[in-house]
Order: C-alpha cells, then structure tokens, then sequence
C-alpha cells in the first residue's frame, strides 16, 4: 500500500466518492474492474474449485474477495465480489458456469412465451447472501463500497445467445426482428436491475457501476431505440439514492454521450479512446473512469508506467477522473505491476 | 439476379470498381464479406468435412466457391475463396483449423528466436494453387475479382496468441513489452502480405482488401506507432499496380482517419459508426465501403429493409460508396436475405 492515502482534503477513505462527484481530491484514486479475481493467488486458493455463482452464495467468501485487492493493491474502492448472473440464477434462470467459456443458459430466451420465465427479484429473499456480504463488507472496509449489476443489453445478450458469443447476432437479430419481445425482456432485465442496486445500496452500497460490457455492439441509433430508456429508468429511480451512478461498456466509442444522456454520473471509458477525447464526448459535467489498457499490464513495468502516464496526462488534474483500466483485468495479471499501478497513480497525482 | 445491372454508364462488369475509385455508376455496387461461406448450402455441400485450408489448396474446389456467391445473389464483385492464414502455413507455420474456434498455432511466435520459423513467401512455389484459382476465375468472372490478405496486426494476433482469443491481449503486450520483437514480426508479415496480393493482381485480381480485422484492439497511439507504418509501406508499393486498394477492420472507429492515411482507397467500416459520421473521419476524398450490422440480416425483412435503407441515406448517393456488411456474413443468415439486399441496393440508387 502507498502511504499518500492520508490528506485533510480527502483521504483513501473517500477521494473515490469525491471524485465522482467531481469534487477535489488529493490524489487521484484507482480501482481496478476484476480487481477480485484470477490473477490473485490469494482468490485462486480460496475459490478452489468453486465457480462465482457458488462463490457468491457464501458471504464469508464473498467478503474474503472482496477484500483480498484492497489490502494487497492499497485500491481506493472495493467492488462487491459477484457476477452479473447472480440475480437471474436466483430468479429461475438455469445458468451454468462453463469453464474457459463462461455463462451457458441451455434453454436461450428468444419467444414470448420465454419472458415468463424471468419472474421479479425480491433481493430479501432471493439473494440474501449479497445483502450480508454487503453488510459485512461495510463493517470491515475503509474505502468504499461499489455494488453492481450487469446492463440491460449485456443480460438480455447471455440470455437471448444461450452462450458467450463474438458480436452476440442473434440478441441484435431479435431486438430488431421482434420489438415487442425485445421491450418485454428489458423490462423485466430493467426491474432485476433495479431491485438489485437498490438492495445492495440499502445494505450500504456506496455506489453502483451497471457493467453493460457488449452494448459497444450496437451503432447509436439502436442504442437511443434498444436500450437507453432502460437504463434511463434505472438510473432516475436510483438518483434520490444520493449514490454516483458509473455506467461501463467495451468499444462504446461512438454512445458515450449517449451513455452519459442515460443518467450515469461517471462514465467508464475502455481503452480505444483515448481519454481526454472520450471526456470532450461525455460532456465535462460528468466525471470519467478509465482507461489503461489492460494488455498493457502484461508487459514489463517501463510500458505499464508509459502507457499509464499517458492516461494522466490525458485527464490532465481535471477534477473527476477515477483511475482504472479500459477493461478487467487479465488472469496472466502479475499483482506486483497493479501494486506499482496504484503507487503511481498515486504519487504522480499527490497534489 | 436483379436486371438493373446493366447501363451505358457503368453496368455490372466495373461498378464496383469505379466505386472504389469515386467514378460516377449506374447503381451503388454491392458485395458481402464472407459471401463465399457457409451460409450457402451449396458450400456447405462442396466442402464437406474439408477445412479452408485444405480447400485453398484446390483450385477448382476455390473457383467453385468464389463463383457460388456471384450466381446466386448477383453481386457486383467477387472475393476469392480463401483464408488469410493460408500464406502462413504455405510458408511453414503449423496452423491447424479448430472446429468452431478458427486457425490455432501450438508453437506461438513470441521470442526473437521464434521470428525465424517466418520465412519469405515465393507465391509461385509456396501458394501455386492460390494463383492457379485467381487466373481460372478471371476465365470465368464477368463481375471484377477481389484479392485479399490479412492485415499485420490480425495475422500477428494469432501467431502471437496461438488461439483465436478476445481482446489478444498477449498480443499487445508483446508489441509494448518487446518492440524489437515487433518490429521483426510485423516487417516479416507485411513482407508476406505484399508478395501475396502482388502476386494476386499479376494472376488478374482487380482489386485487394487488407482484413486488418481487429486493428480495432488498439488505441490511435498504438496504431500509428505500432501498425501504421507496415500497412503504409504494403499499400505504397501496391499504388503502381493502379488498383484500388481496401483497408477493413472491425471497431475502428478510433482509426478511421489513420487507416485512410495509410494509404488505403477504399476503407471498409464496421456498423457501429453511421456511415455519414465514419465518412466525415475518412475524408471525402476517400471511398468508403459498408456498413450494415450483419446480425441484421438474422432478422424478418422488413428489419433488413430498414437498417439497409438508413445506410443508403447516409451514403447520401454520394460517389464512392460501396455497400456491404460492417463485418462478415455469419452462417445462419438465410440465401434469400442477401439476395433481396443486392436488389434493394441497387433498385433504390439506380441513377
């Protein structure tokens, strides 16, 4: 851990809140998506031969990840350990992990006799375990808590696909083939959605990120059409919360104004863009999170630290910039190179 | 076969070709990347269990293929039969095609020692069939012939890699972890890239494509500094042979003004910029060529009908437009589709 996380200004426990708000900080704070995961041997031993869905389902675990990067990497926020799939597996969705593959639902949702099968998530009941997780995470941690939940395309994708699929055709094949199915699936993805981030901020969620990893599938014009009243209605029923609300997509190049439009307070860019121009898109009214290459962090240190400084030159010491990188990180990871990641983002950007 | 193909200003034989070079035509030209493929029952039958690489080696199992598209769709070009790994494994790479994954390399490149097991490609001794197949086809075409080659990033992605992977993140790294490396790899690749597509404009290809298809990983520093330079030399020393040269690539939106100076004619775009928008990056100096979404063409028509119409808006009839996919068929889209599409097209901008 870097020993700059001290300030009168803001300290390790809240510049991540403050930069969302766009408010000053003394350091520029970093998270990593995937922070809690492979490329830890810590999660290796302690997931065995777990899958997340199991993993999820015990909070001590759940806890036990979560925590695992912020006391290695010294992050200045903590991101719930869980999956995307959580919520839809505890709603009746057979969803099984396939390894080296990733979530396989055998029986797709493509007709509208399927959408009954996508029954409302009542999070007391359904997904206790993440509640307690929540509540435990937020007596043991001294950075902030990020609740999350897949976006509305990227659910509708695993479901509609049945398996993880390059540039999902056949979830665009629907959207576009049959409308009406398409509305009813969201709404019922939106409400999921929905009912989970409120639950995880009531049991002490500091703030959200809707991971929409492959809406970057669809031009802007279907994203207005397709998705973003969706995810506009999540995030209005979430904004008396009072939580910054992140909104993350892969290859959005092209909607992050649109993603900003839809209501996020922090728009999470990936790596193609360079950063300062994805601000100039997102509008310099809402703070930015992002966006080294993760690839990057393969590499030895002197291209890590390179590319990283890029980054920050690119924000600049504009007030609203969260460190991260443009995508998760990769499981051939080395921990020592996001150790070094966090120490210089955070003695280059000590104000 | 639509029966508009025919005029006084340009007809079925060299619109294509008079698209590429901004040349006013009698209809707006249409073909579709990977419409040689499997979406066609009459390729499924003529390969059988056969692998592309195998079936490259044919010539006449190659100019069946090629032509399969040409009489049942009528489209305005053809792209020969073939698969960009082929010059690679003609010159002593060991790819095998994996089912339902694509080309795996069990001994990746990633060592200076690795870069000898590269070595020059002789078209006439190393890929004779390749050549026998574009002079048979020249025999038989009456629309003009497309020759291709991979781009240096994509082919070095997979020998990086050594398995179709997302994101190629080993790929990256070695490119920013071992420039020296890089440059070894990319100059041997465009070396081959350039003997292949010489070759196949001496054997009558009229026109080449440069499938850089996923120069889309990198940012625009990494690709001026780490891509550019290969693809400039490769379409400078094509520019004497006078045809036009195509650059595509998947999610490029980032690169679109860099892949135009890099010396491209025509630049292929993918669906996730609107065409009018991609255009302004080109430069209107430039033709451009796409870009419907393909998973549309999985849709009812009606939806396909719509999406095609929105692209024929932003191209605005405007010289230098030439219709096709932002990225290739995929195999469950129906014959009939494709085959409506080329009348759309062309019933809608017939001049």
């Amino acid at each position: 851990m870097s020993a700059e996380g001290v300030s009168e200004v803001a300290g390790a426990s809240d510049r991540f809140l403050r930069a969302c708000r766009r408010e000053p900080v003394d350091l520029t704070p970093v998270w990593f998506m995937r922070q809690a995961g492979r490329y830890l041997p810590e999660y290796r031993a302690a997931r065995a031969d777990r899958d997340v869905l199991q993993m999820s389902r015990i909070p001590e675990m759940a806890v036990e990840i979560t925590l695992q990067p912020v006391r290695r990497l010294g992050v200045d926020a903590a991101i719930l350990y869980s999956d995307i799939m959580v919520p839809l597996a505890a709603t009746g969705v057979e969803v099984r992990m396939a390894p080296g593959l990733g979530p396989v639902i055998d029986e797709p949702i493509r007709a509208p006799s399927d959408l009954s099968r996508l029954r409302p998530l009542d999070p007391d009941s359904d997904i206790p375990f993440v509640l307690e997780a929540v509540r435990m995470l937020r007596r043991d941690l001294t950075v902030p808590l990020i609740g999350f939940a897949g976006g509305p395309y990227t659910l509708a994708s695993y479901l509609v696909e049945g398996r993880p699929a390059r540039d999902h055709p056949r979830t665009r094949a629907l959207m576009h083939g049959d409308p009406a199915v398409w509305e009813g699936l969201l709404d019922r993805l939106a409400g999921t959605v929905l009912a989970l981030l409120r639950a995880q901020v009531a049991a002490g969620a500091q703030a959200v990120q809707l991971f929409d990893s492959w809406v970057g599938d669809l031009d802007p014009g279907d994203y207005e059409r397709f998705v973003l009243p969706w995810v506009s209605r999540i995030f209005e029923e979430l904004a008396p919360l009072g939580v910054p609300r992140i909104h993350f997509g892969v290859g959005t190049g092209e909607l992050l104004a649109l993603m900003r439009a839809a209501g996020a307070d922090v728009v999470g860019v990936d790596w193609r863009v360079p950063l300062d121009r994805a601000w100039d898109r997102v509008g310099r009214d809402a703070a930015v999170q992002g966006n080294l290459d993760p690839a990057v962090c393969l590499a030895p240190w002197d291209a890590v630290e390179r590319k990283a400084l890029e980054v920050l030159r690119r924000a600049d010491g504009r007030p609203g910039h969260v460190f991260n990188l443009g995508h998760g990180v990769f499981p051939q990871t080395p921990p020592e190179t996001l150790e070094r990641l966090v120490d210089l983002v955070h003695s280059r950007t000590a104000r």
